[in-house]
């Protein structure tokens, strides 16, 4: 299931033109990939696609419908707002056969008024629903704690470590290698997939951190 | 409900004869604390203390019971396994009325051939069941992230971030410049004791890190 070599990997986001989806979109891009943003809407990915390409013209992206992305890449990134998780992924169940799925949505909830909370998912995490519903897919959970705001920021290397859980010890090596090709980040294999609620609700804990003290936070495990 | 001056507070550790427990009171005293070493069987906690001052015979740790630890501290950690938190904290509820109390228990499960999981607790967290069964303290959740054998190695200094979340911001800060009086430690204010749940299961992301990596990980805040 693993796309042979890494560095030719062409890399589908559903979800794509949101933030998280387009700043790992500009990212994996810049470390070489070819990537095709996915949308509902085809025409919003195209937008969205040329519009990463017109600050950066060398950068291999352009958009298509979630299908689409998600047949003609070799590894599939769902960054889509978890409302529309489950619903997507059963949708798109037989494109993504065969496929590393990587996950990386945080199913969180923002009520006005309150702080931010996780939304209680049947399977544990969107991570295990995402294996779920994906029974023929090799699913990993990764880039959960990573910026969007940095992710899209001018800084050219983000100093971080991209959490990676999953039950398939060869796949999790493999996101952590692709996560290692954005600058300034490392991959970090933490073990099974039943750690995905840890890492998705470190959201938020980042996003408290960033509230307190202004900043735009990540994580780095260190004595590795 | 602070104690004043930060720097003389005496700090009581209940269940203070694990290595959690016994980690931490080496840590604190060296930082200059007077410690009290609490267990339910006095004279456990009383050998513990005396084998910690036969290395460092500076250090100022006694041993005593769970509620004489309370009572004579001004702040009290609770590092008991989680098995007897309710139990425990419940009997201990007035001698810690008016206090801090510092919450570093993880609910975590080992069972053999499975990985390490959590336990549900009713409440959300052990800190928020400390809250619940405390409500004339005031509860901070820290120290959950921060490993056992590194507080008892010998290294100088151990490099890490203490994760700290609970409802009251000032007791935060306090525990935040607590956990900074320990050489190398760098304490994180990351919000509401209701984050407390991922902070517990952070350990074990830590654990899957350890055995993936054979180290002995910790957690830095990148961006603050």
């Amino acid at each position: 299931v693993l796309p042979g070599d890494i560095a030719t990997a062409t890399i589908g986001l559903l979800g794509g033109t949101g933030d998280q989806g387009r700043g790992l979109a500009r990212r994996l891009a810049a470390a070489g990939h070819s990537v095709v943003l996915g949308s509902r809407e085809p025409e919003r990915a195209v937008a969205a696609a040329n519009e990463l390409r017109a600050r950066r013209t060398h950068l291999d992206i352009r958009g298509d419908s979630n299908a689409a992305a998600a047949q003609s890449a070799s590894v599939v990134i769902v960054a889509v707002p978890y409302a529309g998780h489950r619903e997507l992924l059963t949708a798109l169940a037989a494109e993504l056969a065969g496929k590393l799925v990587i996950d990386c949505v945080n199913p969180t909830l923002f009520e006005r008024g309150k702080p931010p909370s996780m939304i209680a998912v049947p399977e544990g995490s969107a991570a295990e629903e995402a294996a779920a519903v994906l029974p023929e897919s090799t699913v990993v959970s990764a880039f959960h704690d990573v910026s969007a705001k940095l992710l899209l920021s001018s800084k050219r290397s983000i100093a971080t470590d991209v959490l990676v859980c999953g039950d398939d010890a060869e796949a999790n090596e493999w996101v952590c290698e692709l996560a290692g090709r954005i600058r300034g980040m490392r991959g970090v294999n933490v073990g099974p997939l039943q750690l995905s609620n840890t890492l998705e609700s470190l959201t938020l804990v980042l996003i408290g951190v960033n509230k307190r003290y202004k900043a735009r936070s990540g994580v780095r495990i260190t004595g590795i």
